[in-house]
């Protein structure tokens, strides 16, 4: 049974689904962590309540101000276009966010005797965000297994896949895309020109799957 | 430089004192993580004023709820008298407390460019704290050091320390030991039966020196 960071976008939905279909999805963790907008989590809510998967929404946007100029929660900070190799897309980083997002999951996962916390980084971010590769979560699940009495594990089944391989296993597994968000700036549609638009849609073209998504451009 | 993870305790003032006595106290975290009485708080406001050290408090009193039956968190529950090694302590375990800390530390840390996060954890609290123990504290130094693109550590001078030994260091900086608060109850003074305030009076008398503490008991 497991814990999942869940943030309503491609990636994380289709781990719980994949949980889900598994019987392995014991509670949902999801974070406001002060994002500019709330489009993801509104996703996240809906696709739990239809999966019949328990869940809470952390606020910390309480503690956004601490993070400094990211552009995902700075309203003085405009969300770069262009994609994820380009150095503009480094605005987007916040600090540490996918630690303390783990460190919240994992006291939940502690509080209700779940012994998995499950998140769904994936190779394809690694460029740009640290928090996101294979040296960064091996080193959190050596934390996790000495964090409490029991061990616990980070199950963290995308690292070494690429987004077109994980769009594949969704729709293997029947996720409706349409119910995903990615785009930074919470529009009433995709933008299609900043960098996780762009990674989600090259990504559909590559594993050949139709795009249900409306994209801006 | 360092960010110091601040609670206004006996252990963290100390610590607090000694990076500023090496001027390399660039700024304190002090985190309200719904613990039921705000006295530790208050003393560490007062103590990063009257240093000079500036501060912020982080309010993650928005998670609590998510934290489980913590005796030090959760209303219905009494916090316990008693030694340390009773196992009845083991109520005042806050789950994952210290990497929540410690992960929202290092995000401020990154934001302002500091790349040293100090936290006081010492050896008498490893016996029913995991959070405390070298095992754990390594592994998290470990993360710090890939979680962003340069290496941050974590520094722990106290890890192999006894409170005692601490208490005497505190003394040789010249701290005020009236100005720091322990007793997990937060009435007018310490009650002297909880857990923290046992070993904060053995802490004086094995380091031979005065306690300025007022106990109720």
């Amino acid at each position: 049974m497991a814990l999942i960071v869940y943030s309503g976008g491609l990636d994380s939905t289709v781990l719980l689904h994949l949980l889900k279909s598994k019987n392995e999805a014991t509670e949902a963790l999801i974070v406001d962590y002060g994002q500019k907008h709330k489009k993801e989590i509104d996703f996240a809510i809906k696709n739990c309540q239809n999966l019949n998967v328990p869940y809470n929404v952390a606020d910390l946007s309480t503690i956004t101000h601490l993070f400094g100029n990211s552009s995902l929660t700075n309203k003085n900070e405009e969300i770069p276009t262009g994609n994820y190799n380009d150095s503009n897309m480094k605005s987007t980083v916040v600090p540490n966010r996918n630690m303390i997002m783990i460190s919240v999951a994992t006291a939940r996962a502690i509080a209700i005797g779940t012994n998995v916390v499950a998140y769904a980084a994936h190779s394809g971010d690694h460029a740009i965000y640290p928090d996101c590769r294979n040296e960064f979560t091996n080193a959190l699940d050596s934390v996790l297994r000495v964090c409490h009495y029991d061990e616990i594990t980070l199950y963290r089944p995308f690292i070494d896949l690429n987004k077109s391989q994980i769009v594949k296993l969704g729709a293997e597994l029947g996720v409706d895309f349409k119910q995903t968000w990615s785009c930074y700036k919470g529009e009433d549609l995709h933008c299609g020109k900043c960098g996780t638009c762009m990674e989600r849609r090259q990504a559909f073209q590559e594993a050949n799957i139709p795009d249900p998504t409306i994209y801006q451009q």
